[in-house]
């Protein structure tokens, strides 16, 4: 990924040559880039195909339409942040910023036939006109994983398990994160809840304003906290003492909401309940937890990054909630869902912070390259390397006529741990002989003995 | 891919609802069509990787002055064919239409380090502006394959063996397919070595003239192939006859080169002996053979679908060839490469008219499905489902409130294999029952039992 570090720009003005620099904002992946992302595709695909969800996918150009969409969340994000273009036949057409709306429309689409519930995953690239910064690339992919048309509220558990599974499952411990709950429901008549205690009533557009105010609870001072609930309560000091303690109760302690009775949380602590018996310890109630807040309809979590001293670094690996109003914008019958999203900058991140990258995670690093001295000796060596491959190992023939030790050099450089050199005496006997380049061994013997050397190393 | 027979610009002037249909031109993938995508994906990796190929991959977005500079071969396409835009920062932008620009461009920026010769693989997806017509469409995924930095003959051989090493692995008898070669040197130097032997000379144009015709070869009537011949050769009419008796007595036959001596024709005839000596009989020489003839440098060569009768059915699978300046635009030291793609249109409708799809193909269809009949049998069931994702059994817990029935005709629609019913004596009990839902048998047992049944059946 060291394209990026180059400017574009500049290097657009040197006319004379072609720059080799990405698209700004893009990343190129060269095949060592390339086999980590590969590793966290195929962990992705493994976890959540282990709890049963099929994989499927859209193409990248949607129509504009579906992001302009009464119901669809995304006005803000359509007019400024995407790649929206005319094409030769004047259609609007929209690079996909998310899934969902995808993912809305195909279930849309058949509603009729499909067995609900229906687990689905997906790992598209989304796009966002942005400024490029640290995790905030132009394109990225997203592993998406959802549950639709279920109500229960079990469903709510199985998709949180998965979200914490995939973590565990590339090697993150549960003292590495931490999973926070809101719910949308439960928040509302908590608020409302604090106001009856007091004789008093509080608006939606209250509660609305007060979930975008706590959302940055935890980058404010508690005087600007406080003004700004002045400004929503209307000069009420009493309901803001209430609600500005109630914040500070909860939240700063990570503890459950504070009065479960008030909001009706049932839904809240069954789920954290739930989870706590499936040995999910590391999950509590964040009232402050605001993310995606309008998106959602009822449950919504996150996972964030915790370092070694058991503190939060906010850094966010994972969101999702419940969401009822999925399909409303096609017709037809509501589909709820519950689903949650993770990001592969974010993920990549994670695993070289916590040294979880395995470290043969380059396939190639298993290759074995065959390397004979001549023209004639490529046949013979292309033969054996069919033997080779056959047995599943990957197998190069270097075919240049560079000499052998910088073949074997090149053969070094791309990964590849075994080496045959092909010459006049193996050409014309039954024995060749196998070099581990790591340990320097050899291993003389015909093909089928060297095949159950590899396999023992392997 | 129902979605496509629709009329997207019918229903776009449905203004209530939102149409659920794709972007004109694109597919979109339910879990069924996915696992068919997945499977190609995942054959082409192998086999690839089978042959020492590291993966890599670039953004859909490129400057659109890759396909603009000099040495670019696309100036038509980029003007008439590609999705080509600017962006909100005033850059020109196209959705990469192939592979070979960003794949020259990885490889310019890092010609020094690179320890070539490099195999390199990619599966990108790749947008072209036309009209979808069948196996034409605006978004089609394709695997590359290219072999970098090596001059030596020897890597077109195992190119081209990689290639139809893509078939067999599928299942494909190389009955059903032929490997058609040229070369360009040859090519020309035979047409000049035709007329030399009448004392005549032609110019590189009117060889170039001639290939553009040639491609057209087997759609022309003989005589009007014939007066395409005297006009590219100034109404030479000896010349016309020799010309066109040559490509009949060869190409028609799917013979060698009329005569090896006249082209120098030593490279396409080695590639030949060489693939013939490893076994791949279906390969012949074919002066006719011109796709992407401008392109190359080299040999070129395309693989054909051939019916039962063993006759070409024109269906292209695999085209690819040698070009040598690749890297030129960028300047530097030029690089040489050998490669080939095939596209995933094509490859699925081959798989699918001789009947190469794998029954089982889609992953879920060994899912074993978890039906608790109430809400505190939900935790026992997520319980007994981790001892069985643990063993790498994809699993489902049902957790909506449908009755049993419903719940096992769901799981049947959403391909699984086998449920295990949880009411209030396996709640109570030891032992569950896994229930075969395609052969009806049931076993009792204990999970342990259990997870022997399901590996004996996998």
């Amino acid at each position: 990924m060291n394209e990026q570090q180059n400017n574009p720009d500049q290097e657009d003005k040197a006319s004379e040559k072609l720059a080799t620099t990405a698209y700004k904002g893009v990343r190129d992946f060269y095949p060592a880039d390339m086999a980590v992302q590969q590793y966290i595709f195929d962990t992705w695909s493994k976890t959540a195909e282990s709890f049963g969800f099929r994989r499927y996918d859209t193409s990248i150009l949607e129509p504009s339409a579906l992001y302009k969409a009464k119901g669809a969340q995304n006005e803000e994000m359509v007019n400024e942040q995407t790649y929206t273009f005319t094409d030769r036949g004047d259609r609007e057409v929209t690079l996909r910023p998310e899934m969902t709306p995808s993912v809305a429309r195909l279930i849309a689409a058949r509603a009729r036939e499909l067995a609900f519930p229906v687990r689905w995953y997906s790992i598209p690239n989304l796009f966002r006109y942005e400024r490029p910064q640290r995790g905030r690339l132009r394109e990225h992919w997203q592993l998406n994983c959802d549950i639709f048309g279920s109500d229960a509220l079990a469903v709510d558990v199985e998709v949180i398990l998965l979200a914490q599974q995939v973590l565990l499952d590339f090697g993150a411990k549960p003292e590495q994160f931490v999973i926070k709950l809101n719910h949308k429901v439960t928040y509302a008549n908590t608020i409302k809840g604090i106001a009856e205690g007091l004789g008093k009533t509080v608006s939606e557009e209250q509660i609305a304003e007060l979930s975008r105010l706590t959302d940055k609870f935890h980058k404010l001072s508690e005087s600007d906290y406080r003004s700004a609930l002045l400004a929503i309560f209307i000069q009420d000091t009493i309901m803001v003492e209430k609600i500005n303690n109630f914040f500070r109760s909860t939240a700063m302690k990570n503890t459950t909401y504070y009065d479960w009775a008030f909001g009706g949380g049932l839904e809240l602590e069954h789920i954290e309940n739930s989870l706590k018996e499936l040995n999910v310890k590391n999950v509590s109630v964040d009232p402050t937890l605001m993310r995606g807040f309008d998106y959602y309809t009822g449950t919504i979590f996150e996972i964030f990054e915790v370092d070694a001293d058991g503190n939060s670094t906010g850094r966010s690996l994972i969101g999702g909630g419940r969401y009822d109003n999925l399909t409303q914008m096609f017709g037809g019958e509501p589909v709820s869902g519950v689903g949650f999203g993770m990001g592969d900058v974010t993920m990549r991140d994670f695993l070289e912070t916590h040294d979880l990258l395995p470290d043969n995670i380059d396939k190639a690093g298993m290759t074995l390259a065959i390397l004979p001295e001549s023209a004639e000796q490529h046949l013979f060596a292309e033969q054996t390397a069919l033997a080779f491959r056959k047995a599943d190992h990957s197998t190069i023939v270097d075919l240049s006529t560079k000499n052998i030790s910088k073949k074997i050099n090149s053969a070094t450089e791309n990964n590849t741990r075994f080496v045959i050199v092909v010459g006049e005496r193996e050409f014309n006997g039954n024995e060749l002989t196998l070099k581990n380049l790591l340990s320097k061994e050899e291993t003389i013997g015909t093909v089928d003995q060297l095949l159950e050397t590899l396999s023992s190393e392997a």
